[in-house]
């Protein structure tokens, strides 16, 4: 006995990550309850985002304009690519001030059970931007799980033929972790990648 | 180094109930990613309610008319008005089909603590309904909690002039629940309340 409008809100919002059916119910309520604070501004904000969210023809991040914010930057540093597997992780990197360069954003990894081969990947791309002369490093930082490494290793093998130095993310001991809660594999890189103190 | 827009709807997202910062990223990224089957249609069910989503004169619940489909129901009878205290209790109760009558949302509890008085709650309303003749029984559907229960307690000091018949719902043990997990009030109120086999 709900309206057809708010039933189909109520599915919408039900799909996104982490919301399930009932926090999509608690969520429409939230939106009437603050009307003129969230609903508003939220619908808004989503119309803009329809209209205007495109993604980014040279790294694949996104943003409303094309090429991005980072890609036309002139004070971002034109000799890095920092290679991602998603916008998430760009975000991510950009929250942490990691890096002055640009970004490539592969759009997944490989994974041969999900069928994801190289073509699917922007690849291409990454060759062509490295092709250009003004690379000189490209760091790999896909996650650090199988799939990830594995395709990192296949960039490296893509670019071995160019003069361009290929670096990866630095596997340890993460900032403000307990050893006694780390696993050996990432103990035994943090020994094996110790730094004079 | 996200564009205004995008940290915007990411800023709005976080507001809702059941997601923080980092959910809502993965939301806005979803969205992207889902753009003709999520993000348009969700823009979409937002402009439409923002437009049109309205709180019944009535009861007090939320539908796209006024008086909501409920109050508009010539099925529903007439003699029997379902208090709860929120949109949502009212949507549960629909779910499990648990009356065929009227509802009426008090839009919160009283609460000495949080400031709710009785002038904050639809009371008003509810007593105008109950003197119309119409209504034979008013069904208090408030939660079991203190605030709820002593809720319950104004609302029937308040009808006890008028010849309304006055019920609660029963407490006892949930439909598929165990005992050992119950606690001592609900076990000791479902012997108390216990039926005929």
């Amino acid at each position: 006995m709900i309206g057809p409008e708010i039933e189909t809100l109520i599915n919408l919002l039900s799909r996104m990550p982490g919301l399930g059916p009932r926090s999509a119910r608690r969520a429409v309520l939230h939106l009437v309850r603050k009307r003129e604070s969230l609903l508003l501004p939220l619908a808004d904000a989503l119309q803009t985002a329809r209209d205007s969210i495109v993604t980014c023809t040279t790294c694949g991040a996104i943003d409303t304009i094309d090429p991005c914010t980072i890609c036309a930057d002139p004070r971002r540093d034109d000799s890095v690519i920092c290679v991602v597997e998603d916008v998430g992780d760009l975000w991510a990197l950009e929250r942490a001030k990691a890096t002055k360069g640009r970004y490539h954003v592969l759009g997944g990894v490989l994974s041969a059970l999900d069928g994801v081969g190289p073509e699917d990947l922007s690849l291409a791309g990454l060759k062509t931007r490295c092709d250009t002369g003004l690379v000189q490093e490209v760091i790999l930082a896909t996650n650090a799980t199988v799939e990830g490494q594995s395709t990192a290793h296949y960039i490296m093998d893509m670019l071995k033929g160019s003069d361009v130095k290929v670096s990866r993310l630095a596997h340890g001991v993460p900032v403000g972790g307990e050893l006694d809660y780390l696993d050996d594999g990432t103990l035994a890189e943090a020994m094996k990648s110790r730094t004079e103190f």
